[in-house]
């Protein structure tokens, strides 16, 4: 069995992790905090987990004391970079926030408005998006956990990006549920705003871009990024267009991803009818295409709080600890 | 032209009767206030009333320098208790609030939790149902208007409290959408929250059953009220079980409500099929009810907005300054 | 391996015994029927379980030859009837429908509008509510899976009845999502029509009222039954309203629950916050109450597809075949 | 008083114009048919109309027999073309369907999938989209009514075709709620289908984009034209993608739009927060861009079933009957 300890156990993507690895054969949770609700039983905040945890919250200042073999970090931006400096080098740690994610400093520091503390941390780090990087994952022992959207258009774009088939620039519009912005009420997640409405934030300048920049070469073919707020809970629905150097032949779209990902359980194709609906609740990135002579546009739809955050976040420790890459995460999403 | 006054803009009562009242063939609007936006644009709250109001938010401090014939009160419980002893013995008054609903000091302390400081105002306000109070209305110039539960309540229940038919208890299971809690957001309007959840709150407790008990004679026939929160942004929604002291005939229940409502615009019936879809921003209350033996369940529905809050407070200026009683409020509710 | 037949696969309740079953352990899916999807893979009906099952919809004519243990009937009402006697006596049958539910022929066909053809195979049916009849169905072959809303309302008020505290009527406000009106679509299920609605349906008279007076002894205490439409898609949320004998102690109404299911892993108690929310995408019922004096509010909320109607069949499943009772089944519901 | 007949008034757009006409200060409706519902009451189809309109649906047959200015066409593509040929050439008709406009009948074919049967009708018809062309029909008495998408995306692009600006291809993303697809329940309409869902439909091929081609230079700028169903009733919210020839000045965009709409009562500049919950229930389009460098961003949101049929509709009788523009339009949308 696995010793897991989640830091940040409050917010959604905590929970999601508490409510997959409570049902995961190999993973015993010890060790679950949160700042806010220090003391309180889980299962208070959590009442579809009731049942499933019995423990309470502890305070992060615990943590030092506490036997794990595996760390998540589920806090808000810019906490994993003063904890990591303390812990034990050989505790595996997977960060869910973003501030591991980004390579250069300098361009972090644009994307999220305050530097980079731990720098020197951040080659220990791997980006933990394992339909590209497994091996690096393997061999790892701390991830930087992607970020929904980034997930969701790295594995749109990367074989497109790969096959150099991309002419000129891509422009993805891509529409996210109210749970991406976190358990906190806010504005534009007040039930009477966020009901019935669709709008656009951040943009072009989501901060997700710097890790797309990452993977794909977007100096060659740049990425014109926008994202949308729909009155959904769960669910990112990403749609790529683009011109390519060439009219495309009819299926030569759904030949490319199914042999790039042939043998990738968490992809599946879904043609010209991919939708959130049919991933909620599941690990699933269902990618679907359709094209007009030169012109192609390619979806991708994922449970953001699932492939999104906490399902992949698993997913990487399995890769790390040596599980079946699956453990735990080969249930089917819900609908309806 | 009336000139208008409404203290409390920025929330969603406040802005339904700024909505309402932009199109109200003899209202003025002079003046808006709001504390937290105090200077800016009006329309910069309300995208949806862009080009149809250029004012900015005042604040409440400049109510004494302004000229007015009506002045709405749309804030927070509590506050116009304050405000009411500095305002002028002329000023018409419609005060959306529970401050001054409420007759008897300890009852009113008893239900909102904090004393009535303008007790000797209590007798200048007249609670504004129309369909009951009509009369009242027009001779008063202060307006205690109503709570939106206890609006449908009344209506739906008031005829057979007057008839006698009840015989022991009426239990009252009442939903509402989330904008009846106000603009603020909070952890039960979180959207992700409030979406796709059904729950009760403020069992048997809620502070409208003590304007309902003013109007009905709770004593002789008990009301068990229990209020519950709906995914819907707009609406209530009120059913009324109750046994009768004997078995109806078919269409008795049709024939008394359409007898005691006949004159009465803003009241339809609607028979076995009321539907919260039908009165989304109307100012009517549709009534139904179906009948098993000696068992009677009554129906209403309502905007909690329109008839729930500001159309009823409109209703009520028109009836105070002489106006007919429908102006600006005849509008067809929209579907879908 | 339990060998196991679904008929009607193309419902929401079939669709769902698919996805529980593609993960039960021991459970082997052989055999799929549809009418009208005949021959097409069963994922491009459900994409959600792409990956997880790989077979076709077979023909309701190819049953015979298919070797079976266990076959789920998940058709409309009045399919069972006719394919029962054809049925061999040891197989297990499961039938989700309501057409083996009710003892009495007559009161049968007064609810249900058509007359039960095959009378002489009601007896050889049981009951399949686990909590209650756990016995019988462990030592039957046969069961008639309860609906939904019966399924609330029985949990809800069994101790009551046994115990006697309740006088005189109980009024039962019952909310449903959309999803209970199955797969077909229909005016009152359109989208532009539903969403934003509440609204009665079937005043007094849903037909889970016949299969609630066989447990519940409602001659004594008469059940007045209201069912509605809400706008939500998956789960129940029903409300009970009563007078007691006598007024309820703090607390009293918990102990007797806990004390009555203190050993039923899929019943739990949820204080005074019941919510559907809590419940979805799980085959929990989650129970609740308040009271004042001598009324009592009881709550209970489940999955209308799960513990109202998949889940519980494969509980009853797990019973006969001899199975951990909550084998397949032990997973926590979802939020947000 | 303008006698107005509405053929199809049991669809959507139908009952928008009869909610709209009901309150025009000079409409007067006289003739309302429908197949489905002949003789019933038009209330009993629209219980949000109940005491607005008294009279029932008649028989398309009457037609010939009824007195009448203006009559709306608002039936299914391919009825109007049936019609049109026996209606007396003095008669003002508003047809909301597609079938007059298109002007070339090939063009027609290839996206209706069926002919134009009334071809030498064509040329009597004005493309009706008051603001590019409003001279032509006010001096009209055919007009044939735009599409919701097609006036959503004409209005955002129209201004930068005309300056020449866009540089290669422009990318449309645009998302429906379900009332597009009208009254008829289908599978796509179905509430546990449509709800929490986002999917694609039609790629390339939305029959909007023939009508589109006729006024935007296509040729020269071709567009890459996507729909998209959101789980919202009212509402389209367009996203229009492009490459500019050279980088924008900030507010350039949005000095381009209010010049060039500077006179426009129903177009409204949101900046970069236009919001599909802030035009429902209203006539109005809001407008809204970013640009970062040389890509730009144009969005357009307005209600499907107000400037996207019924209100439009309306806006050029006004114009064709010399009447105000925007009589019986100029209220505010709602929100919550």
């Amino acid at each position: 069995m696995v010793k897991i300890g989640i830091a940040g156990g409050s917010g959604y993507s905590g929970g999601e992790l508490i409510r997959n690895l409570a049902k995961h054969p190999q993973a015993q949770l010890c060790w679950i905090s949160s700042r806010q609700f220090t003391g309180q039983p889980v299962a208070s905040l959590y009442p579809n987990l009731r049942g499933f945890v019995d423990c309470r919250f502890d305070s992060l200042d615990s943590l030092p004391d506490t036997d794990l073999d595996v760390l998540f970090l589920a806090l808000p931006h810019g906490h994993a970079m003063k904890i990591l400096p303390r812990l034990p080098r050989d505790l595996v740690v997977i960060d869910l926030s973003g501030d591991f994610r980004i390579s250069d400093a300098a361009v972090f520091e644009q994307h999220y408005g305050f530097p980079q503390e731990a720098p020197q941390h951040q080659s220990t780090f791997v980006y933990g998006l394992p339909e590209i990087l497994r091996d690096r994952i393997r061999r790892s022992s701390r991830v930087a956990n992607p970020g929904c959207f980034a997930t969701a258009t790295i594995l749109a774009l990367h074989p497109l990006y790969q096959e150099g088939w991309v002419k000129g620039p891509v422009f993805v519009d891509t529409k996210t549920g109210s749970s991406g912005a976190g358990r906190g009420p806010g504005a534009k997640t007040h039930h009477p705003r966020r009901s019935n409405s669709f709008f656009p934030y951040k943009p072009f300048r989501h901060q997700h871009v710097a890790e797309i920049s990452q993977i794909l070469d977007t100096a060659a073919h740049p990425l014109v990024f926008q994202t949308y707020s729909t009155p959904l809970v769960r669910g990112i629905f990403a749609s790529h267009y683009m011109e390519l150097d060439r009219p495309l032949r009819d299926d030569e779209a759904r030949d490319l991803y199914s042999s790039y990902y042939a043998d990738e359980f968490f992809i599946r194709w879904a043609g010209k009818d991919p939708d959130i609906n049919f991933v909620r609740n599941g690990n699933f990135v269902d990618l679907g295409a359709a094209h007009d002579d030169q012109f192609l546009i390619v979806w991708s739809t994922l449970d953001n709080l699932q492939k999104g955050a906490a399902g992949q976040a698993i997913q990487n420790m399995n890769l790390i600890c040596g599980l079946p890459e699956t453990m735990g995460l080969d249930f089917p999403p819900s609908h309806p």
